[in-house]
């Protein structure tokens, strides 16, 4: 594994904040020209095998498309992460800047990934700090994490079966809770009179680390997601088990599934809600 | 933390049984004239920063009242308990004396405390004795006390989402129930023929400790408390799943949640209860 | 253990892959004709005692054939497997041919084997191949293998109360899940692209060894299996969830249990589902 190799690399960020440099197992081969991550960083030097993906999504008659290609609307879709890496991610794209004071960001997800391992749910990163990182940790808590230190949650443990999660936040009071199946976890107090930072990049999958944006395999999400929405304000409970129960809701005017741009990178598939 | 410090403190007892001296970790300074918990203690040395609180409450945008204040009734809310702490607690005001020969006391409750923490979910005491305590045991059961030894029970553990508990005892027979989401535990016969002695102090939030009302942060609640009710009576099966399930029944005559008489002390949050 | 013992063998394969001997504690006398598997293998050395498995039978009450007649159709009957045996299975006849490139496998099926014993649920197996087995692993995980190695899902724990387990497969995509009471699975990808071969011998209640089709007692099933269905496509979500709650769905056109033609093999009981 200590193989040199090449690297593609992109822009993920409009704001040019976060660019990730791809590796993929079967392009691990004894080359001479070492992946120079420092002077690949700062520009762009995408060079993606957007054929051999192509045949790949052919072969198997998904949607698998090729990086920076911005897509729209996910209506009835589901997102699969079928491998643990450290390339295959989805960058999402907000209807309005992410600089808010309150938030609902609402989603379901299905996992095999062992009780034991830290995943990443959510991350929305600007130049300097993990704005808004939603995790399952190691301990099986889920916790969110405004830059800096988090708060965490027990919640019923993330399955093969997929569970409603949505998580609220308000800056003047700082209740923060997450909802499962529609049903509330306990109030917690967290970092009132807060603001999130706007022009920063999401990404699904993946979480971008601190230093030069490198990804982790032990962190990734493997396994499926849907129906990612937020809004810039907190649902009712009223609201939030509507949404829960696939009942008509005031649309995300963050994200809504049915509209959402996003851009696809890596190993992920797109495949019917059956 | 073995600074010397000012003391806050209150009697927080109608029959002057319980004076509370509270301390707050911004207020622990290095000072030169220590706490002297004998002398503050028999005489209401009440001297709590009301402006400081009254700005924090502003700044969060809930009811957070100076201690002392008393207020009434919590229709559609419930009390918040964020943080661990030894200081912060709800003293309740009964409609009627406590002297009761039975009774039924319900809440609905929420807490993100792990399962190994012993919690005080209930605690009215006398002069001399803890008259009615229920507790969350180390070992995860529930318990009760009447001044001396208590009586276990294996409950559903309590979690982030809200359990709703009762609690029926009747000194004729000594029996004894908890009741979960409406679902009775198996009696257990205690204590027949004993009375609970009137004219004490309920707190939420805390445990008065016997020696000279301390109070001790690792006993404390942590989560969200709601709907506390408590009649001089036990409630039929029918009547209790009523109340579990929100529907009308006849109103408590010792606390009744939408005209309870309650004072506030300490980081406790009224917040609507969406 | 190691006595030298009489065998019954048959041919339990259309294509002759595979004949089983079996042997049952109550024969084990010490011969001198020793047990010769390679010889009796080939052969067709069935001689099994009918009389004694008849009395048997009319004693329980229950029909229990002698193998090697084929019988079909059991609607409202549930194959029981009282005892860890290495000679107790069904073969299933499949109305077509097993060559194929999607299936939907379902079956009800209750155990009280312990948590860590591993146990077959189905084996499909041609001459060289293990073509298509599920096993419930010694660490709980519920396994699906193509020829090779195989795919784990962590699912509700089988239990002595019946599961509704279905498994869906597709060579085109490799989408691949299992449904437990007519709930789906995360997705996994498994082996897009691949053909399960035709002309193999499907049997339940034993995985046919590799190596001359020995049977392993420990491998065994033991439990309540009912209602095998096969269809050669992904059955929808909805159909899925209509066979779970014993609705009409479309008649399986690999198995269906109603007219499904099978041998029973050893200690099988077919009891009325109450």
């Amino acid at each position: 594994m200590d193989h040199t190799h090449r690297a593609y690399c992109q822009n993920v960020s409009p704001g040019g904040y976060i660019i990730i440099c791809t590796r993929r197992e079967e392009d691990w081969v004894p080359l001479t020209d070492e992946w120079d991550r420092p002077s690949c960083w700062r520009t762009n030097c995408f060079k993606m095998g957007i054929n051999t993906v192509m045949i790949m999504a052919v072969l198997l008659g998904v949607s698998l498309t090729p990086s920076l290609t911005t897509q729209a609307g996910l209506s009835e879709k589901v997102l699969v992460f079928p491998y643990e890496t450290d390339f295959s991610f989805v960058a999402l794209i907000p209807q309005k800047e992410m600089g808010l004071r309150a938030f609902t960001l609402c989603m379901r997800v299905a996992t095999e990934l062992p009780e034991e391992r830290q995943i990443i749910l959510f991350a929305y990163r600007t130049a300097d700090y993990d704005e808004l990182n939603v995790w399952r940790e190691k301990d099986g808590r889920v916790s969110f994490y405004l830059s800096g230190d988090g708060v965490f949650f027990h919640l019923p443990p993330l399955s093969t079966f997929r569970s409603s999660l949505c998580l609220t936040w308000e800056s003047r009071t700082g209740l923060t809770a997450f909802w499962v199946e529609g049903k509330r976890s306990t109030y917690q107090v967290y970092k009132p009179g807060h603001s999130i930072r706007p022009k920063g990049t999401i990404l699904l999958g993946q979480d971008p680390d601190k230093h030069l944006g490198g990804l982790e395999a032990t962190q990734s999400f493997v396994g499926e997601m849907t129906d990612v929405n937020m809004w810039d304000f907190v649902l009712s409970r009223s609201m939030i088990q509507a949404w829960h129960y696939g009942h008509k809701v005031p649309k995300g005017n963050i994200f809504d599934w049915g509209t959402i741009e996003y851009e696809l990178s890596g190993n992920v598939l797109v495949v019917d809600d059956d």
